[in-house]
């Protein structure tokens, strides 16, 4: 368990597999993103996708299932106090095998709150040919050390 | 159906309402974000979120599943090329009535694909007091009127 001591700039963790089926594509889609591209093989076969693809916000999701079972295990959980950057640059598909690296590009100590701090961690999400299909940068809280 | 021809920077469209369940809040945590602050309301009163909260992945999803239905009507649907900032200023809660407002910040047209733009929209997500639970920037992929 890390608190916010134990984590310093640079740190790296890893996450996952995760492997998406597609049910869970279609069935994210049909709760979340009804559009043709995620629901239906093909009838995405002519959108721009060219086939079915899973909605962005599926991909952020399996991302934070990846994070929450990552080896960064720090105390007090993973709660985001926001997200500074997403991008999809290629869709996650049927299939797919997804991995996680995180890094800490910053952590600073909360000046209206010493005993936290927050760490600003880039998340890329690979799929299992090592093509990114999202990245991240979100805020993290992390308690201090109990003194 | 709106084409990006037919969008103006200024413009706003809105979506809604979503009741969230706790039963919906739960089964998403258990498969995207099973931390103890979405997963059961008793253990929840012990953390910062002092009783049971959604994800902010399950607020975004709901968002978008507000996007997808507001009058909006983009041609083509609503396919994001990446968001530029969330944030979660307060949390969703079992019994929210979640509803989203829209606003075009800007409309350019594509160099490379003329016959297509992209849309920089801020979505605010507000419960039943209107009070905000999720703020977001996306930039989203609009087509141009077929020639």
């Amino acid at each position: 368990m890390r608190y916010f001591e134990d984590i310093a700039v640079g740190d790296r963790f890893t996450g996952g597999p995760l492997t998406v089926e597609a049910a869970e594509i279609v069935a994210y889609a049909e709760k979340f993103d009804p559009q043709p591209f995620h629901l239906d093989a093909e009838a995405a076969k002519d959108t721009l996708f060219r086939g079915l693809a899973a909605s962005g916000w599926h991909t952020a999701g399996m991302t934070m299932r990846m994070i929450v079972g990552s080896n960064a295990e720090l105390a007090g959980g993973y709660v985001g106090m926001g997200v500074d950057q997403i991008g999809w640059p290629r869709p996650t598909r049927p299939g797919d095998v997804l991995r996680i690296e995180m890094e800490v590009l910053e952590a600073r100590r909360s000046v209206k709150r010493p005993h936290q701090g927050v760490l600003r961690v880039k998340t890329t999400t690979f799929n299992q040919n090592d093509e990114v299909v999202q990245t991240m940068i979100a805020n993290l809280l992390a308690p201090g050390r109990p003194t």
